[in-house]
């Protein structure tokens, strides 16, 4: 099978890794491989019918800053140029208006290419119509990397908790705000806080969408939809960030044995982010990075599952585990 | 599809009433459904190849202790008496040499069923040859129930983790030893932290399969063959109990912070059953009665997941799920 790597950033070059690591996998669960035919970024691209060397990529990539040679004036043009038949979409989350990543997705599923994805903007705001468009084309639209990295969400409740009823799902889903809100429970004020995240990496020079609950609003979104089947966007979340929390609020939670922790909960009535206190040593109070899900299920009790939030190797086991899936189904395992 | 209820205790009891709640979602994912065709328990069966009404035999159960009217000389004469696609195998674990429930699994593969089991015995200690037997007929053996009840473990790594190199998993696998070093944590003695969790139902009458640490050494040598691809039985894993822990270790490691806790570990080399000395706010630090799984993957880093470790309803989640995944492949989803 042929896959095209839409996006070379952090999570498009781990993809690519990841797959060229795996080629000795495919072959023996498969009896044929998964080669990469086409990558591209914001600006080059390159392609192989045959498969590109990852490795030439990479080092383009470190060396020159494109993925290509060529330049494309419009990425269809690029998509275009190769036969494929999966496309990894991995541009960066554009929570406006979904931006190219809705533009890609689309665009593949029309032409019948299964298509696996980390952009949490197009499913965000745009579940529905993407679902709708890749059942028409019957084809697949896979997105386990857009929720909680490396953590197992979407796939845990689609096999591990088949056939129960999902109650409720209540989660950290942005490893910065716990990041921030960690070390405020340590007695750094949010400013200074936000600060270390940012020189650590974890934080973006404009931390607005993981400060203000929106990153986080985006994965409740794609719960609510994926795993409770409802029909809501971005715009229908009621969010509240952590920009507000002071010194005395984590104090207070301190006095009674509390850490505030910035929560999105999702159910068949609730979609909401906002600060909460969580007791010390419950699950949902998880100091650092990582994301946690707590999921309560009919038969199971609550199933607790966490795992690293971000980065680009951890959002590639994710969409690995998707390529195996669409692989399972077209090829048969 | 038509299943044989193999043992009618908690389990089997939580089974049947699972299966007949999930007869609609049964329609609807295979345009069929799935009948309980049969049941037995230590005495008695009942048979029906068009299906048994389960609120009959839970209330013949309570009222007369039996499931059945008819009473069988041996097992495989019931098994025998109806046709039947799936044996589901919940008859009492025996680790010992595997008890009626090694009998019964290796009866229904060699009669090309597909068998689902929570039974701990048999796997523990003839693993590869009950999964010879199964490759042999071109049968299923699934077995989600045995470690960690509702927890997820066995298909996490099958299929959310899938293609991943797994370095090791490190968990709590039983709740009674949790309970009671979480009761010592506390304070209590041993003994009558012991006491406690009998009067509670967590521990049996005659405890040493939970306090020796022989029932985590089943689960460990499950993890071990199932995901390590390994070829070990019960009497390769080093085990240590928690009957020695006394109250002057549990103060020691209280004054640095930390807690002990039954860890089973397991890796390609690693086979081993010991109370550990665990960081108060780690994830294995859990206490009560909940199992936990700490699982470390070749990209994802550590994926942690937890549930509750036993009861009837949590472990027929774990059985419901492999039987979805046998219909899934049977019928196709």
């Amino acid at each position: 099978m042929k896959a095209f790597i839409c996006g070379f950033g952090t999570i498009g070059q781990s993809v690519a890794k990841v797959i060229a690591e795996k080629q000795e996998f495919f072959k023996d669960r498969y009896g044929e491989t998964l080669l990469v035919v086409g990558a591209l970024d914001s600006r080059s691209f390159a392609t192989d019918p045959n498969g590109l060397d990852v490795d030439v990529l990479l080092e383009r990539k470190k060396q020159k800053g494109t993925v290509g040679e060529q330049v494309y004036r419009e990425i269809k043009d690029a998509l275009d140029s190769v036969d494929f038949d999966i496309l990894i979409e991995v541009t960066a989350t554009d929570i406006n208006n979904g931006g190219v990543g809705l533009e890609n997705i689309k665009y593949a599923l029309k032409h019948d290419k299964d298509v696996v994805t980390a952009n949490k903007g197009p499913l965000a705001l745009r579940y529905k119509e993407l679902m709708t468009l890749a059942d028409e084309h019957n084809r697949y639209l896979l997105f386990e990397g857009t929720v909680g990295g490396a953590m197992p969400i979407i796939n845990l409740n689609k096999y591990d908790l088949a056939g129960q009823k999902i109650k409720s799902i209540r989660g950290i889903f942005n490893g910065t705000c716990n990041y921030i809100l960690t070390k405020m429970d340590s007695g750094q004020p949010f400013e200074q806080a936000l600060k270390e995240a940012q020189q650590q990496g974890y934080a973006e020079a404009d931390p607005t969408n993981d400060v203000e609950g929106y990153d986080s609003a985006c994965k409740v979104v794609i719960l609510a939809n994926s795993i409770f089947g409802r029909n809501v966007t971005f715009k229908d979340v009621d969010i509240t960030g952590i920009t507000t929390i002071n010194s005395d609020a984590i104090a207070l939670a301190k006095s009674n044995d509390m850490v505030i922790r910035l929560i999105g909960e999702v159910s068949a009535t609730k979609l909401e982010v906002a600060p909460r206190l969580i007791p010390r040593g419950h699950p949902l109070s998880l100091p650092g990075t990582l994301n946690t899900a707590e999921i309560v299920t009919e038969y199971a009790g609550p199933i607790t599952v966490s795992g690293i939030g971000a980065g680009g190797i951890e959002t590639a086991s994710a969409i690995l585990s998707d390529l195996i899936d669409i692989m399972d189904e077209r090829i048969g395992d």
